[in-house]
Parts: C-alpha cells; structure tokens; sequence
C-alpha cells in the first residue's frame, strides 16, 4: 500500500528545493519559506498523490502538481492572515508571516507562491502539455475569482451576520472545498480516468470538502488550542457562522457524519484501490488540529 | 497597416467582457473591473498585438493573452497601491482601489486578477497547448518570485537608499522590464519566430523596458501632474533612486535616446513589419503621462 507518511517528507522537501532554487531576493525567498515550512497537514498534496497512486500511476508524476497546490494554499493563508483581512497573529501556533517579515513582504510572498504554483506545473518533466493546460485552466478556476477568492469574499461580507445555511456552504464550497476538489480532481486527471470516474471522485471531493469544514468549526470549539495552533472559540468571538451554529453541536456531528458516509460511497464506486484514501478520510472525520 | 488605436478600444472591451462574465460576489468583480476600467497606455497588450501582427499573425491569436498581461500589470498596480506598500491614495487621478473598496477587497481584487490571467491563456481558442503551455510558464516567470515581483521586494528594499547604476537597473529590469519583455516576446512567439527573431525581439523589447522606466523618472520631474495623475516630484520626496539623480536630468536624456536608438537597431534586425511596433517606440520615447 501506498505510504502517506513517506509523501509528506518528500512533498516538504521538494518545496523547500523549489524555492531554494528561486533567484530572487533573499528576504522574499525567506518569507516564502517560512510559511511553506510552517507544517500543516498537507492534506491537499495527500489528497492529490494517493489518488494518483490509488489509480495506479508513480506518485511521482503528481509530486510538482502536488507541490504547486500546497503553494497556492500557503499563499491563501499569508493574505487571510494580514490585517486588512482576519489580522491573525498566529498560525500553526508561530507568528503569522507579516508578523515576522511586514505586511509588505507578506502580500509579495503570497504573489510570489501564487504566480510561481503556476509555473511548476508549466514545467513538469513528467506530464504532456495538453494535461499540463488542463491542470492549469482548472487550478487558475479553483483558486481564483470564481473559487477560493470568491469564498474570501463571501466570507468577508457574511461576517457579523447571520447567515442561512445555502450562505455558509456556499462560502465553504469555495474557500476552502475548491482547492480541496482541483486536489482529488489533478489526481484523478494525472492518474488518467475516465469521465464517469472524474465525476465521481468530484463527488467524493466534493462531500470530503464539506466534511472537512464542519470538523474545522466542530474543533473551534472543542479542540485542544494546543493543538490547534489558535485560540479556541475564535470563531464565535467573531460572530462568524458555523455550522454549530446553525445545526448546534450534535446536528453538525450527525452531518459530519452523513457527508463522510456519502464522500466514502463515490470514492467506492470509482473501482479504484482506495487504501491510502481512506486513510485520509478518516483523518479528515478525527482529525484534532 | 496595423492600427493600435483599434486594438485598445478591442483589449478594454474584451477586459470588460472577461470581468464581467465571471461567476464571483459582485462586489470582487467591481473592484477587478475597476482598477482595469481606470485607463492606462495598455502599453503591454499594445506591444504584444503590435509583434503579433509585425509577424503576419491574426491579431486576435494574441488578444486573450494581451488581456492576461494586463491583468498582471492591473493587479500589480492594486497591490502597490496598497498602504503597506507605497501608500498611494491616486492613480491615474483616480482613487485607488483600496480607497474605494477597502484594503480586504482591494488585495483579493489583486488575487483575483493575477490568477484569471492564467485561465485566460490556458482556455484561449486560437492557441495550441504546447505555446499554451511555454506562454504560461514565461509569464509566470517573468510576473513571479523571479521577476516583477523580486523587483517590487529590491524596490522597497532600496528605499531611502542611495542605489548604484547596477542596483537600480536590477529594480527595474524585474520591476517593469519583465513584463514588458514577456509581452513583446509572447507576442513574436504567437507570430512564430524562429530562435533568433526571439533573441532579437528580447534584446529589441530589453532597451526598450529601459527606455520606459528612465522616461518614467524624467516625467516624475518634469511631467504636468493633471496628465500623469499623480504628483510631480513624489520620487525624490521618498528618497527614491532614479536615472537623473544618479546620472542628472541631461544625462538620463541622453540615455533615454541611447536604448531607444538600440531598441529600434535590434527591431530592424527582425526582419518584421515594424510599422506600429515603431510608433509604440516613439510613444515610449516622447508620452507625456
């Protein structure tokens, strides 16, 4: 079986490679990395290389396309963190990255990984054009103003408001379950299916991404802020909607639950050797930072 | 002959067009269309369209592109503006996208813009995936960690410095020049070049990025504020480096003509149609905002 363990040490590395490899001002260089190497549990890349490997292709062919979408979601959290926008201090319980480097270098170091996720995948040695384009068309929709960027958004204006529950899924659905879903779809694309799996690992994704949040808001109010690497509570404090919120504690669990079931389903009906994906899925329902 | 006049009425067109056919929060959108309704040369898109036609080439095989680059340069001027890194409260005598819709916007307007560009490329309909692909991966390059966006962090690195030649030729060979490289370089590859028509047209659009930024620095002396749209004399009140207070005024003329005489020697080298290629190099030489 496929080991995720191994993927994440070697997702780390080539990161680090990467921007090692930039010529460009040591002090962008630096902020860069600072957040890259900050941890996180990688989930996107994960997600990316085991359906990769669950369709039967070297994980290997996925690795930069992994690689650009860890940078893309690093890139997110730079700008989210600045004070303008959430104004966070704390990230994976170090200092946010303009706490350390200033706001300035923050957004350029967010611009840098942004632009540069692109190239990576430009320059993959292990994939044709016509994928690479694909890749590209889909990861520029997923993470720009029709995807994550359009959740920011939303996000923004739907603070200090009560919202309905088709609001909050539809700020979830982008800003956080598109990157997750071009994840599983660039897998499913590199590993090479066909339509009908396309559809149903976007499926998976899809119910994967929903789960993913409802843990996320479950966890802001019963994780270990030790753990977590924020304050607990955070988002009541701020009066943002959550799914606690809206169905309380025991009916967010209860959809939690539903949307794990219902992601387990599609990823069953895609025929594919779906060990390392499960796994996932299940840190996804327990995980507890 | 080709005629720009035309082709900027086109880009503004199809730039509205593209903004306004997303599916995004309208307020994101307002702000994207904002900053690229504000005006400007669209000296970018112009050169790239010029070199597309200078080649024999159907215009519209490089319109989507020409659009991704000033979606670049749009998003670039958004994030400058910003209070964390230049401060302004003008551009183009208009208010800056923060001042209007606020700094959370503002930034994910910039987001928003800089990653649509890369769609753009990726779904054009003229081009095929292989100069897709080296398109997207010259434009990253020359907009990311290694170029547009090192010189932004070199930029304000060398502020309330005294640069050497070298130094600010670094600023703006990355800040400005890469860009408008890519631009004159996108456009020879679309027109389809051989290697050394490419090497020509990069050393034709090199003096000619030079050219630009050092009539950059005489405007900000000698302009008239209502046609730049910004205050005169705001370089040497922030202690920037420019080309006359290292070379005085008369000496940065004459380097002005220098790269403008070396840009229209390469250009003749290319063998191309150079008709409006030329009258955008007189534009550079003599434009008065």
């Amino acid at each position: 079986m496929h080991e995720a363990t191994y993927d994440v040490k070697e997702i780390e590395k080539r990161l680090a490679q990467y921007i090692a490899g930039l010529k460009a001002p040591s002090v962008l260089k630096e902020a860069m990395d600072y957040s890259i190497q900050a941890g996180g549990k990688r989930i996107r890349p994960l997600f990316l290389l085991s359906t990769v490997s669950a369709l039967g292709e070297r994980v290997e062919k996925g690795m930069q396309t992994a690689c650009a979408v860890e940078m893309i979601h690093t890139y997110s959290l730079i700008h989210d963190d600045l004070p303008a926008m959430d104004d966070d201090d704390l990230r994976r319980g170090k200092p946010t990255n303009h706490k350390v480097f200033g706001e300035a270098v923050a957004i350029l170091a967010g611009d840098g990984l942004l632009t540069h996720s692109f190239q990576l995948i430009a320059e993959d040695p292990y994939l044709d054009d016509a994928l690479k384009v694909k890749l590209i068309a889909l990861l520029a929709e997923s993470a720009g103003p029709e995807g994550m960027v359009a959740g920011q958004v939303a996000d923004m204006e739907g603070e200090n408001k009560k919202l309905t529950l088709d609001e909050l899924e539809y700020i979830h659905a982008h800003k956080t379950g598109k990157l997750l879903t071009f994840s599983v779809l660039a897998g499913a694309m590199i590993g090479g299916v066909t339509d009908m799996q396309l559809e149903q690992f976007r499926q998976f994704a899809e119910h994967l991404g929903i789960a993913f949040q409802i843990r996320d808001d479950i966890l802001d109010i019963e994780g270990d802020q030790k753990k977590i690497g924020k304050r607990v509570g955070s988002d009541e404090s701020r009066h943002k909607s959550t799914y606690p919120a809206l169905l309380t504690l025991e009916g967010a669990k209860a959809e939690l639950k539903k949307h794990i079931r219902l992601a387990k389903e599609r990823l069953k009906e895609t025929g594919a050797d779906t060990g390392t994906l499960l796994e996932l899925v299940r840190m996804v329902e327990t995980r507890d930072h």
